[in-house]
C-alpha cells in the first residue's frame, strides 16, 4: 500500500531508521535525538519490542527513554495478533508523539502487526506528524519494501535478498542495517534490482537517518550511510538472471554520507556535512 | 614511472589482472584466452611465481600452460633481486609472447624486482606487443599504483588502503582482487579515495580483465568485475579524514560486469554483455 496520505493542513511526522546496535550509554546522540524529534520533555513514546524475542527489550528502551528526558516511554508488549485489540495499548499508541521498533526479526513484527489496528495507527500517527523510528528489524519495517532476509557478500545476485511489504510509511527508500558490519551491499543492490525505483539506504550500525516531511534525510551517529541510486541505470541483467547468478548492472549511483551530512530524496542529492 | 611508450609501429599487448583462484581444471576460460592471446599454439609463456612461497606453484602453471596448447611455458624463479642478473631467463623473458605472474604477495614482486632488469623487460615486452597478465597479487603488481596491503570491510576508511608503486603498466586503474571473497569494496573506495583519477577495478575470484591497446576491457570468467569511477566526485571528506575515520564521498559512479561485458576506460563507459 502507498504511504498514509497526509491532509493538507499537517506535515508527516520525521522516518527514523537506525542501523543496530545504536550507543544506548556513553553517547547516545541518536536516541537523544530521536526523543528531541518527538517533542522532547513533553515526549510520550511507545515502545513496540514485537520484533525481539527477549522479554526485556521493551522495558529497556522505556528506561533509555526516560533517562533521557522523555515526560513518559511505554513498551507495548504485542507479541501475539490477538494484542492488536487492546484498546488501551491502542489508546497510547495513538496519543503518542513518537513511536520506536526495537531490532529482532522484521518477519515477526509483519507477521504479528501486518494488517491490523496497530499497523493502520502507526501509519496514521507518521501522516499526522508522530515520529516514527526503529532500529534494525524496526528500521526495515518502516518503508514500503523491506528486505525480509538475504545473504551477504559485495556481489548482488538474483535471489540474494527477498522483500516483503512493510508498514510503508515510505516508499521513496529500501533500508538495509548493519551495512558494513554484515557485508550487506550485494544485498541491498539486488534488492533494488527488482525495481530500480527506489533508493536504497544501507545504514551502518549506530548511525540513524533522520527523514524529515520534504524527504531530506540527515545522517546522525558514527557510522556512514550508504546511498544507492539506480536512477541512471543503464542496463541490469536482472530479468534474464537464474538464481544465484551475479546481476550485471551499469550507471549506478552511489554516496558516502557521514553525520551531519544530508540527502534529498526527492531531487536526489547529496549534500555532504563539510559542505554546509 | 608511466606506462612504457608505445612506439608509433606497435600496438600494447594485452594486460590481464585476474582475481585470484582462476579455474585450472574444468573450465579455465581465463588461462585458455591468456594463451589465445598469447599466440595460441605459438605461445611461448614466462611464468613468474616470485610472490609465492610455494616451491610448485611455477611448474603448476608451466603444466596447465602447456595443457592448454602453448608451444612452450617456462617458470623463471626469481625468488631474490641477484635472480634478476641472469641472462639467459632474461632472454627467455624477452622473447616470452606472454607473461605471467602468479598469485602470492604483491609486495614480494615489487621487492625482489622492483627497479630491476626484469621489471624494465616487463614493461618493454607489453608496450611493444606481449601480452602480460597475472593472478591475485600478480594481478595488483601490473599497474602504477597498487593495493599493497588493506583491510575488509564495504566501508571506506582513511588508512584502509596502503599504496605501493606497482609496474605501471597502465597507470589508468587500480586493481583489487578476491574482491567479493574477501569484502573488498571499502579498500578499493579508500585506495581511490587518495586521489580519484584512476577507475578502480575489483575483480572477483576466477575472473579476469582483459584490457586491450584501445583500453577496452573485457570481463571474462565467472563472476563479476566491479568497475568504480570516481570521475564525477562531488565531494571528498579524505583530506579532513583522520587514521579509521570512514571517508565520506558523493557521485560514486559504479557499475557491476559479468562475463563478456566491456569497459572502456578512456571515455568511462560500460557495455554489458547483454546489449553487445
Amino acid at each position: 500500500m502507498p504511504p498514509a496520505k497526509v491532509s493538507q493542513h499537517q506535515r508527516r511526522g520525521y522516518i527514523v531508521p537506525v542501523g543496530g546496535a545504536e550507543d544506548k550509554d556513553s553517547n547516545p546522540t541518536i536516541l537523544e535525538r530521536f526523543v528531541e524529534r518527538s517533542g522532547g520533555e513533553h515526549a510520550r513514546i511507545a515502545v513496540i519490542p514485537t520484533a525481539s524475542r527477549l522479554d526485556d527489550t521493551g522495558s529497556r528502551y522505556e528506561h533509555i527513554f526516560q533517562q533521557l528526558g522523555a515526560s513518559h516511554a511505554r513498551s507495548l508488549e504485542y507479541h501475539r495478533r490477538e494484542d492488536a485489540d487492546r484498546g488501551e495499548w491502542l489508546s497510547y499508541l495513538k496519543e503518542a508523539t513518537g513511536i520506536f521498533l526495537t531490532g529482532g526479526n522484521q518477519l515477526r513484527i509483519s507477521t504479528v502487526l501486518g494488517g491490523t489496528d496497530v499497523a493502520r495507527a502507526i501509519r496514521t500517527a507518521n501522516a499526522s506528524g508522530t515520529t516514527v523510528g526503529g532500529t534494525s528489524a524496526g528500521a526495515a519495517i518502516l518503508s514500503e519494501h523491506m528486505i525480509a532476509f538475504g545473504a551477504s557478500g559485495s556481489t548482488p545476485r538474483a535471489g540474494m535478498a527477498s522483500l516483503a511489504p512493510g508498514f510503508g510509511l515510505t516508499n521513496k527508500v529500501i533500508i538495509d542495517q548493519h551495512f558494513r558490519q554484515r557485508d550487506r551491499i550485494g544485498r541491498l543492490l539486488a534488492a533494488l534490482a527488482f525495481n530500480p525505483f527506489a533508493i536504497g539506504i544501507g545504514l551502518d550500525e549506530d548511525t540513524g537517518a533522520f527523514i524529515d516531511a520534504e524527504d531530506v534525510l540527515e545522517v546522525v551517529g558514527s557510522g556512514c550511510i550508504t546511498v544507492v541510486d539506480l536512477g541512471g541505470l543503464e542496463h541490469s541483467s536482472m530479468d534474464m538472471a537464474d538464481e544465484g547468478d551475479a546481476i550485471c548492472m551499469t550507471g549506478i549511483k552511489m554516496h558516502l554520507l557521514d553525520n551531519g551530512s544530508r540527502y534529498d530524496l526527492k531531487s536526489r542529492t547529496a549534500h555532504p556535512s563539510a559542505h554546509r
